[in-house]
């Protein structure tokens, strides 16, 4: 016999839920566990809508569970802490991103990246060490372990910052691991969208000359005189690829539609590597010739470890990088979501949870 | 006014041409430059005949001129040396690969990289700096600039290590690039031909862990007990797949025809690297997710460097590694590639040109 959301846990919670395929959310009771001994619990302030959970409230990956309450860019002040708990207090500002649980005992977890822990927990749309659903941050308050807890440094605003804990973690990690982190590399970044505008300011903060490549050459401008990137080139202007025939370190890919990578490869220098973050639904169509020439790579990234993350936000908030949002209530949720789909936000929705939840619930 | 092959050059050289996309080879009169003053000629002893001989001859990529003399696997003893040759003398037991020639300026050639200068000469069907056609090695001698000279060390069997100058060094090369050259590394080698049978033998050299994956059953065996490979998988069969999920440093693939690539993925550990030698010639399908996921990469590699060949032909020599092979004499040569077609090699035809190219001469 499944036991109802309110009923589940001790902590009464609020937020808004889909309730099927259909990917309408509206407002939802449920419940969040006690606090553990290594349990943060944070009142949420703001929480950034991800094209992912676009995806998850309509089901399009084929794994989602109802009621859904999405959110993995969650933000906002820590309310109580566990009584093992060390690094964080109340009234601290903290974040939750992608993930809240994993076996902390694989070969991944024990380097730092539970991320790729093939037990990794989701922040939501998973299920929980105690077999319950994991809700995300449309909602009033979050609880995780403090392993999955993230420290904003005072100067990070909370909600600009708050798509860094996803899309900005997802730019981050590739761009050390794959070595492009470093002044005098030329990166290429494709698509500017959520992650995109995000990865060209990491780049230029490391030093990188950064070219952005895209579809749509209404966004030169954007990309050249507001985000600072050093070039722009239009994805579909075989003049301009050929120009810029290897001359690219390397490339942050991160369209999620199905597009043509044989392009991009070509951009790349001997050495040079292609770093997929965006998984389009259906196959790309890869050349096999067009790695062999030139020892050229593809490789993929899934947002980063937690102790990444914090060096992430850290160095986000040294260099004044955060996302260019805008912010909305939380009654207008599923009009945002309609814009997502259209790719009509510049760049990131933000939910300002702690001034518009509380009056969507519904009268006792 | 084109000039007749005899003519082009001083010295008469006698070789096996493919005249037209039908790829069937015969006697062909041509000549080959006098001896420059970096320049290496030596009387051709054996040659190897690599599965791309049989694209060029067919013209399957296109980009084939004839008359074509093939042979890119070529070991001889040195007959002449030009008057600022260092490396060589008259005797010495040496080879010639895939290449003849470079621009020497670009990064890639400072970096020992030649073969990924975008001004590479192949040894055959390219064209040379004097603007004439390069023929190779399917011929009586052979002329080369010292750089693109191997020297065998002496106990490296000319005949059987032929073939390394080609299919070994490509697999030799990215086994190093990719991190999989050492003790303790888990590696799969995909397909076990020409190239795949080399792969096994340098992987174990280097103290690596080798799996086998391959369409034929059939193959176990000789991939356990022959070539000593430490376990084998049918590609075809899901649950020797499943069970060998997750546990590959890396994976050497030398199909090159179309062919699944998401179950070898899927084999990968984190951070594992997928590396194409192989060129089939339609697009591979690649899951973006399926890279994501444990940050997987794919790669190319193509052949080696001038510095790297060598050093490879040396710890060959050292460790006892060459192909397994079936010595054919010149007039064999039709019959061999229509073997090679349907894949009926053990595992690579070598022709021994000292003794069987002479007595194809036709009468003056």
């Amino acid at each position: 016999m499944a036991i109802a959301p309110e009923a589940e846990h001790p902590v009464k919670a609020f937020g808004w839920a889909a309730r099927d395929e259909a990917g309408l959310l509206s407002p939802f009771n449920f419940s969040r566990r006690a606090t553990g001994d290594d349990d943060v619990r944070f009142k949420v302030l703001y929480c950034g809508i991800c094209h992912s959970d676009l995806h998850n409230v309509k089901n399009d990956w084929g794994f989602s569970k109802y009621p859904l309450v999405p959110g993995h860019e969650i933000v906002g002040e820590v309310t109580e802490v566990g009584s093992k708990v060390k690094k964080f207090k109340v009234g601290d500002k903290v974040g939750v991103g992608c993930m809240v649980g994993a076996c902390h005992s694989c070969e991944n977890c024990t380097n730092d990246l539970e991320n790729y822990c093939p037990k990794l927990i989701l922040t939501y749309c998973s299920t929980y060490y105690d077999g319950t659903a994991t809700y995300g941050g449309y909602s009033d308050h979050m609880i995780a372990n403090e392993r999955y807890i993230v420290r904003f440094p005072d100067n990070m605003p909370l909600d600009s910052g708050a798509p860094l804990l996803c899309a900005g973690i997802t730019v981050y990690s590739p761009l050390k691991y794959y070595g492009l982190a470093e002044p005098g590399k030329h990166v290429g970044i494709v698509g500017l969208g959520g992650l995109g505008h995000v990865a060209v300011k990491f780049a230029k903060a490391f030093g990188a000359k950064v070219t952005v490549i895209s579809t749509s050459p209404s966004k030169k401008d954007e990309a050249l005189k507001h985000l600072g990137a050093d070039s722009f080139i239009v994805s579909r202007d075989q003049d301009q690829l050929q120009a810029a025939s290897g001359t690219l370190d390397g490339i942050i890919d991160t369209v999620s539609a199905v597009h043509p990578i044989v392009p991009l490869i070509g951009l790349l220098k001997t050495n040079g590597k292609l770093v997929l973050v965006g998984a389009p639904e259906k196959p790309l169509e890869l050349v096999a010739f067009s790695l062999i020439i030139g020892r050229k790579q593809i490789g993929g990234s899934g947002i980063g470890g937690m102790k990444e993350t914090q060096e992430m936000i850290d160095f986000a908030a040294k260099h004044n990088i955060a996302a260019e949002i805008e912010i909305i209530s939380m009654d207008y949720i599923n009009s945002a979501m309609e814009r997502l789909a259209k790719g009509d936000v510049r760049y990131r929705f933000v939910i300002d949870i702690g001034k518009s939840l509380e009056a969507t619930k519904p009268h006792a």
